[in-house]
């Protein structure tokens, strides 16, 4: 849930008037997103979604992430397109928050997908990938390895507060993967958050792709291995085969895996369960409880860590 | 906020089958009400309000509710339509919850109301108790003198944590409400809660009513009581006279008041505050911290119960 920042019809009418979007009927507060406040707004034009950054946000992301987002509409990815204003600005001013105003995307993202829908995933992500080739403008993933070894050292001395051994076994897991993590693989950019709740479909048809806050130059395989923790694990922290076969077969029938990336979608994995699980460890520890902020429970990716230490092929994924 | 449940896109479709709405194209949880979940709804057919209720609201109240909002609105009251099922009912099940399906009213809640909104929203209010005349269903006041008795008698061991003092200033005002409390004025139907958020505009002109989950039979004049504490105090608690003249010559302009009811105007407005102040202290005492309910400040209508109890004349809110 997420509207931290509320706003009152004076403002928003005088911000509006940058926008051509015609005249405001309606604006509701709505509860999605983790990171920012964000509205629904009906106007004589259509449907737009107003968002406020807040603080968790960097500003001077901004101009990347809405670039990024105006870049991959252009060619032809289904995603928010920011409005540009008469000013020739995207970012404006609102309740002392930049703001931007974006078009709706129609569409629902699924509670409970279903392997045709991790398939479209798949394909999604591989376009994503290729679109994103000739962007000009760069952002290095604040959450690699050396992010998440931050994130550890203000969470470790209470980890095995949230399970016994937690701090041990991570220990030994950043050992193994700074080992392994491979370093030349085809890298460009990457989502780094394709999450159900940032994937929306109409029917079994992917119609669209939001939420691009997390966006950054990495490996691409990296950002496959982050949508296999994300789609494909049940409720019961079992990873569904089937899924996993239908989000990797769909990757690659737009983007044909290398070799070396397959080989390291393992560690991949490992490392991309690792930084959810550090991230909603150190949210756990240190936010208070009764915040707005939701807090997410850690222990689902302890389970999927351990789960892809023990993976011996990437065949286990469902790779063909 | 509220959104206390989710809902998945399989339920969802599943129950939308049952109304004439289209296809489903969006839905939204959406940060408003503190009662109920309320999701935003795009279909094909345009946009509709779905509203899960909690446990907060008794179930056999429903058919008042939603039965009033159709009365109201083929009375051409500007208010949210329950859409009928094709099964000839109203009230679905989703999630385990009682679910309805309203239509959607265009309109902004102000978050700072005008003397020329509270105007309208006088207006508004006696069109709303005219029309409410025919209504055949009762529902007795809930939060009526024995129901604040039965709220102070939850807090008041703890009222002084609040304030110092509180208990005794309380007990004192149920004794001369008790004593005061008029009986035999005209009465009907009634919002009960016409608070800023409840009320929508389009530029200067209201557009609708909503939310009228605490409707029953009480006093009209008891209503807009209500009405000058919600719209017409300042946030450094002052009372503004033009607002409480515009509020109460927009509502004579369509109901005169009769003398027994301006004579009794500051006792019920008096009565209205406690009324606030009680049910945000008993939620501000029993509720945990860091639940999804928002807590609002009781200290607010402490303020205005003190403005109350020293007027002496309901001129003094600007009655002419």
């Amino acid at each position: 849930m997420a509207v931290y920042t509320d706003v009152n019809e004076a403002e928003l009418e005088a911000f509006l008037r940058n926008y051509p979007v015609g005249d405001l009927l309606s604006y509701k507060g709505i509860a999605e997103g983790t990171e920012n406040s964000n509205f629904l707004l009906h106007t004589t034009e259509g449907s737009f979604i107003l968002t406020l950054y807040e603080k968790r946000v960097d500003k001077s992301d901004l101009p990347f992430f809405l670039g990024l987002m105006q870049h991959l509409a252009r060619k032809g990815i289904s995603c928010p397109l920011p409005v540009d204003g008469r000013d020739g600005t995207i970012i404006g001013t609102l309740a002392g928050r930049p703001a931007v105003l974006i078009t709706f995307l129609e569409g629902m993202w699924l509670r409970r997908p279903q392997a045709a829908h991790c398939r479209e995933v798949g394909k999604a992500l591989a376009e994503l990938h290729l679109a994103g080739m000739d962007f000009k403008m760069t952002r290095p993933n604040a959450l690699a390895i050396a992010g998440w070894r931050e994130l550890w050292e203000g969470a470790r001395a209470r980890a095995d507060e949230v399970e016994k051994g937690l701090a041990a076994e991570v220990d030994a897991d950043f050992v193994l993967l700074q080992k392994n993590w491979p370093t030349d693989l085809p890298s460009g950019i990457i989502h780094a958050d394709l999450f159900p709740d940032n994937v929306f479909f109409l029917g079994n048809k992917l119609s669209g792709l939001i939420d691009f806050y997390f966006a950054c130059n990495d490996m691409f395989a990296y950002d496959l291995a982050t949508c296999l923790n994300a789609w494909c694990f049940e409720k019961d922290f079992a990873f569904n085969l089937t899924k996993g076969t239908a989000l990797l077969a769909g990757y690659q029938s737009v983007r044909p895996l290398t070799d070396e990336e397959k080989a390291a979608l393992p560690v991949l994995a490992h490392g991309s369960a690792l930084r959810f699980m550090l991230t909603r460890l150190y949210d756990w520890l240190t936010i208070p409880d009764g915040g707005l902020v939701i807090k997410r429970d850690p222990t689902e990716y302890i389970r999927r860590i351990r789960f892809h230490r023990a993976i011996t092929s990437p065949r286990e994924y469902g790779l063909q």
